[in-house]
Parts: structure tokens; sequence; C-alpha cells
């Protein structure tokens, strides 16, 4: 992956960092600990990470303020990690493919494409749709009709997005991606099953990234919403008219029913289940592989297990299931105890 | 997604109700109570929903028989829901796409593609299948060789079928969906594992819906069966083998190992898994996230947990799990009121 | 699925088995002992199939070595599974694709394409990219810029592989797999998330097979590893910066969290999570479902739950929580005893 370099000056200047040593150090690229070299950009998120640095080959170190910390080219600012996170996305932006539509490319004549748009081999884009300026298209994805693409977005090669659908600004939407498949309902006749309705759309606003795989269903009547920042996983399930909230994060292969609300600032781990009709108020932390039953509010707070308690709660249910071999040694205690005493009572007595 | 009017005294005709009002009013398309409005139908389940069908603007209502609601217009049936789903299919039918072949797409020159087809851009249908007439193979679709897809189908972007599968009639198959990979067989020898033959196939019969990025192995030796009006969700993984009844419906993300029999009219859960050469008797219930272990006879019954059990089991032994913490207090307790009893045993004892 | 014909002496060297009976019988495919026919051969793999194999029509049998079977043709091997395997990769090689590029793939104008390469429809083949010798690479796959692809692989349609990721010989790719997604590393700032840089690279060594939809995240700042003769099932899902080792079997949908090692010839169930940081060593044994957490060693042995214990711990825990309703009778039934005794305290006391 190309990069650009930069000085640490410049670099320091960019996340509000102070530089000790020599600014004029030219970056290349970021690196872990272990494996910078020349040119590289490290970072040392604490006190734990000390020692690795000072063994470390790195041009220069961000550090935390106030750290003591002293090499030769370092940059100090409060949150190292992210300080790194933002370096790397200049040091490292996306590669920019080509600014052209392939030739190979199926684009409807009423299709708007916007300024410095890649469209790769094998694309399709359909009637009436938008792509946005700066966007990337890569190749084999599958772009339907009347569907809104925002600006700088990445679709990467094989996603599907259904006619209709919307997609913010600066959305990543990795390789496999399906947005607006049919959502999972049917009624039950007497012969069979009977699809109902789904013919709503999907919302993903500004920002979100969806992992590889990933599936995000259309709404049945209304529509399914990913929130402003929101990050899924790979081969996460987003069923029908769920309305994922902003800033929430959310693990690989989980799987959220239909008409789920998780409101913001929520974090999911992995392979959760949640059933239908549930709401997850703001801010509230599931752990990975819980179980949420449908029609449940999850209150603010951490929680874990099948049916989800709070942690606390199902770490001393844990703890007392770990105690059962000795509950069942004491009863056993207690009957022996018992047995001596009742030698002593009356022979005649029931 | 464009709609095609009809009046309430057609729609009710269609569904076997009885109108009230006026039954020439023209709807447009079907809405829920709370979105719809001028030109819509919506339904009311049942007395829950007496009060927002109230509130609604729907021109056209469906209403249980017998229900005492007087709509200025309604349709009475017995089973709403079910009518609204017919009224659906009728007033949405899927988009109808060009009917033609696409000049992008490779079709093998003795493949036989039926009436009335729909092929997008950049399918690929290999040499000696056969495609029903009305069936639409949209864009980036792979069919194989040797592969029979009935008619009426719609195969969704990105799909794979493998060389010498079969799909029948009205068969759904949603983007990202493959079917006849290999499945996961190995036999371990001294340098590793050899894969065990997966050279079997896929029936697909008619009237079945799979979600977007399910798969769906091939037979190791035979075949492996996905019975008539069967519908799976996204991401389920059907292994080799396996024979899957009729109007089984299977959630999200549940995994079924090789092997497994699941009869007619089961309903399974979100995220279950099976392990491999399991029977699972008609109609018998799973709930989500449950775990069946390999070789087990799952009889007719609703069952959950990890190993599965009968559901009423698993609640009592869940309330007893959480009666824990109280067990331990009354074994406390016991043994207070045994040490004041053996205060009153002759010192000598023992 | 075409077979090449062989004699079942040509067979038995290929084992080094002895044959039994008539050499020269043709045998044309591997088939089941219930459906085996004419031409078939077919294997028994120990004393329960005796039975079976004495009422199958197979041509010939593999038997176990010293097993007292006399089948008219035989071949007796120490494993008739294993030979069964071998056998069949004789008979049934994958299909032989047409050894051509495809008139409508787009082929970067360096990129290295070997002998007796097979390339189909629709393939991207980025620069300075190197497919292998005997290669196949199907319909609608999408190969990066800069990835080196080994000899006599099986890259199946829709498939993706990003800029710059490397795959051994001999590797078998199923539908739909990614390699080279993002990984899932954010950092929290106080507008939202930004991206941990995710510029690592992947390495699929020699030998392995992934199957169809799994997703393999390229590393952070290093690199995912799948190690060699490694057989990963459908919808796995391996973080970034893993390292999975050689011969390692992970069954369908299980999901793997960051930087995870999984030492060689590991045997992971389905649908298990794997928190980030683990390392499961050499030989170690999980079951399906099973939950791993954050930073665990887990040491060789068999392993269940969640989080994961010895199968023997779990197996026995379980038996405690089963107890658990005689617990509680046996309670009731101790503090009865103590109540009768308790008749007999002097009445004054406490």
């Amino acid at each position: 992956m190309p990069a650009k370099t930069r000085t640490v000056s410049d670099l320091a200047a960019h996340v509000g960092g102070r530089v000790a040593g020599d600014g004029s150090v030219v970056i290349v690229r970021v690196g872990s600990l272990d494996a910078a070299g020349d040119g590289d950009i490290s970072y040392v998120e604490d006190a734990k990470f000390f020692d690795a640095a000072r063994h470390s080959g790195a041009s220069c170190f961000i550090v935390p303020d106030g750290s003591g910390l002293e090499f030769p080219c370092q940059i100090a600012v409060k949150n190292p990690k992210l300080a790194f996170a933002l370096i790397a996305e200049i040091l490292h932006p996306p590669k920019q493919r080509a600014l052209e539509i392939h030739s190979s490319a199926v684009i409807a004549n009423d299709a708007k494409i916007g300024e410095n748009v890649s469209i790769g081999a094998f694309v399709c884009v359909g009637e009436g749709s938008i792509i946005g300026d700066h966007t990337q298209i890569r190749a084999g994805a599958k772009i339907g009709d009347n569907v809104t693409v925002g600006t700088d977005c990445i679709i990467y090669p094989n996603v599907f997005i259904e006619d209709g659908m919307t997609i913010g600004d600066r959305v990543i939407l990795h390789a496999g991606v399906v947005i607006g498949a049919d959502g999972f309902g049917y009624v039950r006749g007497d012969m069979g099953y009977h699809k109902f309705p789904q013919i709503g759309t999907v919302l993903i606003e500004d920002d979100v990234e969806l992992g590889a795989n990933t599936t995000v269903d259309r709404g049945a009547l209304g529509r399914t919403r990913i929130g402003k920042g929101t990050k899924l996983d790979n081969m996460v399930h987003v069923g029908h008219n769920c309305d994922i909230g902003e800033r929430v994060v959310i693990a690989a292969q989980t799987g959220i029913s239909g008409s789920v609300t998780i409101e913001d600032d929520c974090v999911i781990g992995g392979q959760v289940g949640f059933g239908d009709h549930i709401l997850v108020q703001r801010g509230a932390v599931i752990g990975s592989k819980a179980g949420v039953l449908p029609g449940k509010i999850v209150r603010p707070g951490v929680w874990w297990g099948i049916p989800i308690q709070p942690l606390d709660e199902y770490k001393k249910l844990n703890a007392h299931i770990g105690s059962l071999p000795r509950v069942r040694e004491q009863i056993k205690e207690l009957s022996e105890r018992i047995r001596i005493l009742e030698r002593y009572l009356p022979k005649s007595d029931e």
C-alpha cells in the first residue's frame, strides 16, 4: 500500500501534539512497536508498553502526555492510539483507483455519476441511481435502480444494493455486503407460507462501515436504518425494520431479528442474538454470544448471558453454579449431623 | 416500487372477504396502520390494534370477521394478516425486469432458456443448463453447467449455483446464496487431511426462498434437499446430505451439520446449531440459539437450550438455577439450626 | 461429474492395498454402500457396516485389514475411509475447465498468468498479480493488485482477494470467500469512531480450503495467516492478525476475533466464538457453540461451554445443575427433620 510521507512536525500539528526532538524527521508509514523500523511512526498506549517501545526501531513515537518518556523523536498527546489512527489516515489513505468508468461497466443512461468517481469492471448502476463525488465502486458491485450513494464512499467487490436504497456519505461497504434483501416475514395459510410484503427501504447514514458478507434487509413496509458513524463487523445480520442508532458498534456474526431498536452509542459483542421488537437503550453494552428475548427492553448497563442479565448478576450466578458440588457435599454433611442428633430422639416419637 | 391499482371489491373477491362500505374505492398500495394514507389498504390483526386503526389514515381496512369494527371502507376476513399478504402479492408484484438476455451475459450455446426470461448483465449460464419460463436471473449471478432452474424463479445478484444442481419452480435465491459448494468432510491421514469425496447434488424444491448469503452444500455422495415451500433466512448454513422437509422455517444464522433430517413443518429459530446425523421430527419447534447434539432424535414439541431440552423443563431448570443464592442461604440457616441443636448433645458423644 | 475409469488393481496399487478376487474389474466411480451399483467402489469402515456391505451392489469393496470379509472383489487396507478418499481423488478429479482466459475477463497487462490456467468470464486480475500454473479461477472472481495465487488452486465464483494478499498452492476458496477485508478496529474519539489502520496482509498457505462465504480479514499492521493444510467450513470469520496453524479444522459459522493464535492440529467445532488475544495450544479440541474469553490460554485437551471448561468438568457441572430439583427437595427434608428435633429443645432456649 503506497504511503504519503510527512515530517514529524506536520503529523504533530495534525493531531495537536507536542514534538520533542527532531521534528524534521520524515515518516513514511505507521508500524507496531515490534515491527517498526526506519521511517515508521509507532505509538505507546500506556506504561505497559514502555519497555517494548525502548526496544522498538521506530523513527518516531507517539507517547502519552506526561509519560516521562524521552525518545530522540516523539510526539506527546493525550490519546496516543487515537493520534496514531488519525496519522494513519494521512499516511495510508485508501488506494486511489483509476478515476474512470471501466468500459465493461453497465451504467443506466439516466444514472447520475458524480465527479472523480471510480467505477470498476463489471459494475452495474441502475436507472435513476445517483453516485456521489469521489466514490469508488469496485469490480463486480451491483447497484440497483433509484439507489442513492453519497460522496467519498467505498463499495467493495460483489456488494449488492437493491433498488431504492439510500447510502450516505463516507460509507464503506465491504465485499459481499447485501443491502435491501427481503426481510424474513411470512404468514402461514392452509397450504404453507405466504410472503408478508417486503417492500420497504434501507437507509445507511453517513460514516457507516459494514463488514464483509454483512446483510441489511429492507423494511417490510417501512424502513431499516443504520445510523451515522455506526460500525458493523463481518457477517452481521440486520433484520427488516431495525433501527440502529448512531455510533453503535456490533461485532461479527451478531444476528438482529426484525423491528429491533438499538439506540446511540451501544456496544454489542459478536454472535449475539436478538429476538424481534427489542429496545436497547442508549449506551447499553451486551457481551458476546448473549441472547436477548423478543420484546425485551435493555436498559443502560453491561449485560451478558442467555437470556441476558446484568453482568454482575450473571457472574454471581455463575459463581453459585460453580459452587454446586460444594452445595451437594454440604447437604450430605448436614444430613449426617442431623442423623446423629436424631439418635437422641425418644424412640417412640413419630 | 410500482404498484398495480385495484378496487376494494376486486381485492375482497381475491381473498374471499366481505366488503362493508364503498367497494369502488381504488387501492394503490399496502401500508402499516401508522403510516398508511390515501390509497392505502392496511390490516387490523386483532383487538390490540383497534385503537391504532381508528387513528390510521388508510383508505381501507382488512378486519377480522365479527370484530364489530365499522370503518367507512373495510374488508372482513377470517385471517386479516394473511389477506393482507395475499393482497400485497397483487398490488406489489416483484419488479418486472427487461425480458431480454443482456448483451454482456455469457450463455452456453446449448443452454435452454425459456420464454419471458430476464437475464441481467454479467450472468453466466453453463453448458446444458435449463432456465424455466418467466424466471429472472439478475446481474452477476453464476449458473454452472447442467443446472436446472424452474419457472417463475428470482435469482438475485451474485448467486452461485454449481454444476448439476436442480432448482424448482417459484424459487427465490437472494443475493450471495451459494448452492452446491463442497461439504465439509475430510479423512485424516499421516500427513494431514484428505477430502472425502464431495460429488453429490442439491435439490431445491418448488416455492423455496433462501435468504442472502445462505449456503447449501452439495451431498458428499448423495443429495442435499430443501423441501417444497421451505423458507430459510439470511446466512443459514446447510451441510452436505441434509434433508430439510416441506414448509420448514429456519431463521438467520442457523447452522446445520451434515446428514441432518428436518421433517415437514418444523420451525427453527436463529443461531441454532445442529450436530450431524440428527433427526428432527415433524412439526418440532426449536428456539433460537439452541444446540442439538449429534445423533439426537428431536421429537415433536418445543425445545430450547444447549443441549436442547423440552422448553418447560428448560424453564424449570432455569428457575432452579435462579434460586441458587436462596439455596445457599438455606443451607447456612439449616447449619446454624443444627449447631444449636448440637449444643444439647451429651458432651462425651463421638 | 465425469469420472476416469480404473481397474481395481490400479486403485489398490495407488492406496497400497491388497486385492482379493478379480483385480481387472473396471471401476467408474465411488458410491455409498446403499446406493452403489455396477462399476462403483464403496468402503466398509468397520464391523458396524458389514451387514450393509453384504446388501450393497458395489462392484468392489475397500475393507479393513483382517476383517474376514470375502467379497468377490475387494481391496484390504488399514484405513478404508482414507483409501476411499484417495481413490475418489483419482476417479473424480475437479472438473477441468477450458484452459483459456475468457474473452470477457479483465487481466492487467503486467499480471503473470501461469501455464494451463483456466480463467472464467467476468474475472478480474489486477496489476502485478501472479497466477500459478494449473489454477482455475471461476467466473466472477475478483483478484486485486499484487496478489499471488499459487499453482493448482481453485478459486470459485464471486471470491474476492484484496490487493497484496498471498495464496499458496492447491488452495481451494469456495464461492463468496473474502480475503483481506479490513479488520474491525476503531479508536473512539470525541465525535465517534476512527478506523485503526487496517493495512496489513493475509497469507493463506498451501493445501488450505475455505468454505463458502468465509471471510479472512487482513492484519491491522501485521499479517493474518491460515497455515498449511488447514480446513475451514462455510461462513467462518477470521479476524485481523489471527495466526491459525497447520492442519487445523474449524466447522461452520465459528467466529475468531483479532489476534487469536490457534496452533497446529487443533479441532474447533461450529458456531464457536473466540474473544481477542486467545492462544489455543497445539491439538486442543473445542466443542461446537463454545465461547472462549479474551486473553485465555487454552491448553491441550477437550473443552466445551460458555465460557469453556474441560469437557469432563463441564459434564459434571451439567449433572450437578440437573440435580438442582433434588437439591431443593433435600433441603426441605432436612428442614423438616430439624423442625422435629427442635421440638425437644428447652422452651426457654434463645
